[in-house]
């Protein structure tokens, strides 16, 4: 297989990306400066070396504690659990929330082999139960699985004494939370209620 | 700046891959097995290092005459002008040209300070000036820049002898060559006409 074959078929796996799109993109770093080459090659090595879990939340850092665990000006008593890192970055950046996280790292997903044991669950059920939490948030994605996910951790966080939240409805049920706009999911956020 | 978004940015450099996009594929590369980010870095390093243009026609190849430049059975007397090598990929997959290539590296664009010193022509004269050619296609893509590149070949080939032929316009007009479908680019090289 030829180099050019090779890298194709590398970034046809990225996620959104076709054959077509993927031999544009080859050709472009065929023919973009040598530097920008790798520049990106070492950026991708450099990221699986240095980006890890923070301990605590789950959340990607290069340092752990994270920047939010570790930010004492942040609200310690509430924990906004989501599905995946990146949701962590959408939600900073309503400026918003001013609370904690959790990353469970992906949801209840039966058919795909995910159960509860798969999950940043354990975890997240001995900080709730340390004492110093008093609101537990569930933004786990809008979906039929990120809906059955919340419930489940719902019945578990239940009985711990702690307020179990729900993000609003207000993202289009179906979508993805990494992929709403700011106000959408400021409004969720707000909007949160009881369950 | 952080590894996560080093990578962003970087990958929001390449073409048709926004803020967003770039995102998301860095949170793919993050979570995806760490042999695939690595196959990934390597497929670009070693792309850089190992392909090279063609000596003899531009082409982008490990070897160099190319294979199709080192292809006994194709028809030497046939010499087609592409702008990139990709457009040797998108014309190679219709089967239907059997003759040799000559790439340009780009297209006359006065606004862009792109003239005929920048692209490939002297080496296309010398070819064509040897006396084994006997037809030149002139594929450049059918755009502003594409027509009055084949214009002006035109003008400097014509003198030389060899017949000069124009891909038909099927493909349309302001279209990029690299993206038609290969119906399309067949048609356009079967109803070439003189110019």
């Amino acid at each position: 297989m030829s180099a050019i074959d090779d890298l194709t078929g590398e970034l046809a796996r990225l996620p959104g990306i076709g054959r077509k799109t993927a031999l544009r993109l080859a050709f472009h770093l065929l023919k973009a400066p040598n530097d920008d080459a790798q520049r990106l090659a070492r950026a991708i090595v450099t990221v699986r070396e240095r980006v890890r879990p923070c301990e605590t939340c789950g959340n990607l850092t290069e340092a752990t504690p994270c920047a939010i665990c570790a930010n004492p000006r942040r609200d310690g008593a509430t924990v906004c659990v989501v599905e995946e890192a990146s949701d962590i970055m959408a939600i900073e950046r309503t400026g918003e929330y001013r609370g904690m996280y959790h990353v469970l790292g992906g949801r209840l997903s039966p058919l795909d082999g995910i159960g509860p044991s798969e999950l940043n669950v354990q975890p997240l059920l001995r900080r709730v139960g340390g004492g110093a939490v008093s609101e537990v948030v569930l933004a786990t994605n809008p979906s039929v699985e990120g809906e059955a996910t919340a419930q489940y951790l719902r019945t578990l966080i239940g009985p711990l004494g702690v307020r179990v939240t729900r993000i609003a409805r207000g993202l289009p049920v179906g979508g993805d939370l990494e992929y709403a706009d700011g106000v959408t999911i400021a409004e969720a956020l707000t909007h949160r209620r009881e369950m």
